[in-house]
């Protein structure tokens, strides 16, 4: 492990294993407070995410490190041109560590490729967030004490949801997940999540419109935020968005034992009546974000290997989706890879797959 | 004492309290460099304030402890639509104590409500300013050595400054304060400050427009700055601004133990040229703010009690003053609360009287 | 030693110095861990300028020590009209060190002598940048062990680089330099400074058109990027721009231990083709920037001397440029000093000569 992209980049060992350093730190935080004493993250946040970035630096510095905070989309140097590839290899003189977020699909795939520290995405684009997931997984963990046999429900924009898409794909490789997908028409889940990943994995899944039909039978959950920005139509926006708002009066009906979790931040899509519900996990998965980056952060620093070599990819394609990196670095080939559906090929970046293949 | 919204939230115990803790940091800054290792002050600036901002952490770092600092307006997930009672409760999962400044006056009440750590209100809107108002009184105690029987001009804006009240409000629940109210007629001490503040402690004011004829008589001189955003007219303003400016001559006619004090930032109100003069404080006032800050946050990371419940407020009225927090913030009761005259009901956020009552 | 705001505030003695000192931290960096323990570095980024900012930050976190960080314009205080002066003053409060940038010409210098704390400038707009001269000379010197007779090419924009005028500067006081200069007509180096500084110390120069004939005698080439900001034609700009890119197929006829060196970021003047040659030393210098920031941090703390007295400078002369802080800085009053020619008159902040003198 030397660099973090995809949640889907770990295996489930060492996913395992992040938890449990993460419930050791939560038991034993005096152990962790001085690890890595003289050590520097850079946070390098190209898009704006403040929660994300103070939870990485919070991490850092529970851990006893230094960090180097960049915020804010107007970064100097690429306002000048400087590649992304750039950048990262003068970072890497500076800080032991990177987290970085960037509004470009792939960003964080080219600046692990030329860093010569280990990189975690914090997001780039609407492609990855793994340490969200991973908060995620550790509240699930907390609260349920097991990743098996749960019926999970995924209620909002399952269509564009960056995290729902990542926490299915996490899910599915444990065993007998019961997917509850509660979303209107217009943002259902995508089908090749549905046949590539939860059927693939031998999961089941149920499709439903009405939260309140949904929520009896659920031991988590997920709540998700319709976002403005991914509509072109405003009235669809204005339409929909209090379709899936979680009240107090609704819980009534959930189990007892119901977790309810939300990637954060919320409109208004769980009632603040809601948040002194014993039941309402996602301050306390805010927190746990903060746990997971830490075993994250000790996991790189501890354990380099050497990175991927590009030996496996497919060259000569050309990738043509304007979101990812390719778009605009100098410089960069272009690679593709062959899904494991065998037929497909998609960008080693955004993994959008090839065009009229 | 869980967290400061307005001096006035200090007893006068505990204010004389803060003021021997910064005297004694100053005296023995090595006690306290290691006194807050390892805990983490987040600095939540919404609205831009370099100065503030700098000086709290300087205050953290001189106590050993670390920084989350956010700066800038454009603060990514309020941008998003979340509310400022969901940001302070994820920001207690990151920091031990947070320091806000918001531009909706009544904001540092909502977070103080919501954080599950002590909070500090570094300026919200046009309402309150406590840091400011104990850096000014340390500056008096460390120049006079006392707090009662001054005679104490204010300069400037005194219709809408706000460090003007606090200060008159902090310096009220003193001993024997002689208040000269040196401003243009148009920015004139409020009322209420007179009658209900002023008259009500049993202290004496003069209103006076001309400095130099105040000057003679004064223990202090508190300048401040005419602020362009105040004025609707920008004529008014041009015609105003230069009104009140102190100059080393007019320095001449103070006395040998006058202190002269300003919040800071200045423009031109007092002339550089008085800058070297010994009564000159307002530099060794911007050092007072650090102390008393370092004071405040040893406070209230070391004794922390309960939050105050709403169990003492009015319910059912509405606020509309469109400055207050209030106005933005989701699903936020309004609250009054009856004022020290026993007539009017004032908005618990930003302390507007009940219009029509 | 007390602000350093151009590198020839530094005599030969000192530069070779902090040489040392950097040396040996690169070393015995763990010598130098806690050297600054409980110091804290003010970083004041009035002119976004990320790269720079994170050196300084990592040279004071290497050394054990705080950060005050303000990055980006819209610097609160300053927005309000507060000079540059009174600012030096209050954070010479907060901070023990500052590194500032600022696009005025001379507002770093204006600064130190405000400041009651040591001064590095960060950068005055197109006017100095010492640290970035002080990294290419350590990596001149780590890749030769010497600065006497070497055959330095410089390339690209020679009339506006400010690297450029200030490398040539530094190395016209030590021995024997041949100085190769390669740029199109139009950004031809300025005449003063083939005069007042090459010839004056007993250089030789030769100007050359063509990078390719001139590569093969090169020790050291130092390619600089034409910025669009410096052009007031946009065709100018795109018809010069790709001249003078150097790629590996260029690189073949360089000398075998010729050394690339290039201030960053870079656009496309160097092919990413050469960045695995072991001749490319660009990102070693950015790593060298960090060291020499360490060295000038731990001199200037622990060595500082009393502020130059404005006794040498000549009152009553109006500076004219618009660049320079003259031209913004309340009540700053206008000094100019004699050329090293005896016949010039050039201002003490920006050092543009006298008009009609």
């Amino acid at each position: 492990m030397k660099s973090v992209i995809d949640t889907l980049d770990l295996t489930v060992e060492e996913l395992d294993d992040l938890i449990s350093v993460a419930e050791d730190i939560i038991k034993n935080p005096d152990n962790y407070s001085e690890r890595c004493h003289g050590k520097k993250l850079a946070t390098l946040f190209f898009e704006p995410s403040t929660r994300t970035r103070l939870s990485f630096e919070a991490a850092m510095y529970e851990l006893g490190g230094h960090v180097l905070s960049v915020a804010g989309e107007n970064v100097s140097s690429t306002a000048k041109g400087e590649s992304i590839a750039d950048t990262a290899k003068v970072v890497s003189c500076y800080a032991d560590i990177i987290a970085m977020r960037h509004s470009k699909e792939g960003a964080a795939f080219v600046a692990a490729k030329n860093a010569t520290v280990p990189l975690i995405n914090a997001g780039d684009g609407g492609h990855c967030h793994p340490t969200q997931t991973l908060a995620d997984l550790l509240t699930i963990h907390r609260e349920k004490g097991t990743f098996n046999h749960l019926t999970v429900g995924l209620c909002g924009d399952l269509k564009y949801g960056r995290t729902v898409h990542s926490l299915i794909n996490a899910l599915s490789r444990y065993e007998g997940i019961n997917f509850v997908l509660i979303s209107p028409e217009e943002l259902r889940l995508p089908e090749y999540m549905k046949t590539e990943v939860i059927e693939k994995a031998g999961m089941h899944y149920i499709e439903m419109t009405s939260l309140e039909d949904a929520l009896p039978q659920l031991d988590i959950l997920y709540m998700t935020r319709i976002q403005q920005e991914r509509f072109d139509n405003k009235d669809d926006y204005e339409r929909l968005k209090d379709s899936y708002v979680l009240t107090a009066e609704k819980m009534q009906s959930a189990k007892s034992d119901c977790s309810v979790l939300h990637p954060l931040p919320r409109v208004n899509e769980i009632s603040v009546g809601v948040d002194n519900d014993p039941r309402a996990c996602y301050f306390r998965q805010a927190e746990n974000g903060k746990y997971m980056r830490m075993a994250l952060i000790l996991k790189l620093l501890g354990d380099v290997d050497t990175v991927a070599s590009d030996a496996q990819y497919i060259h000569g394609k050309h990738c043509h989706n304007p979101r990812c990196i390719t778009s605009c670095e100098q410089e960069l080939e272009h690679l593709f890879k062959l899904s494991a559906d065998g037929k497909t090929y998609r960008c080693v970046y955004c993994e959008e797959a090839e065009q009229n293949a």
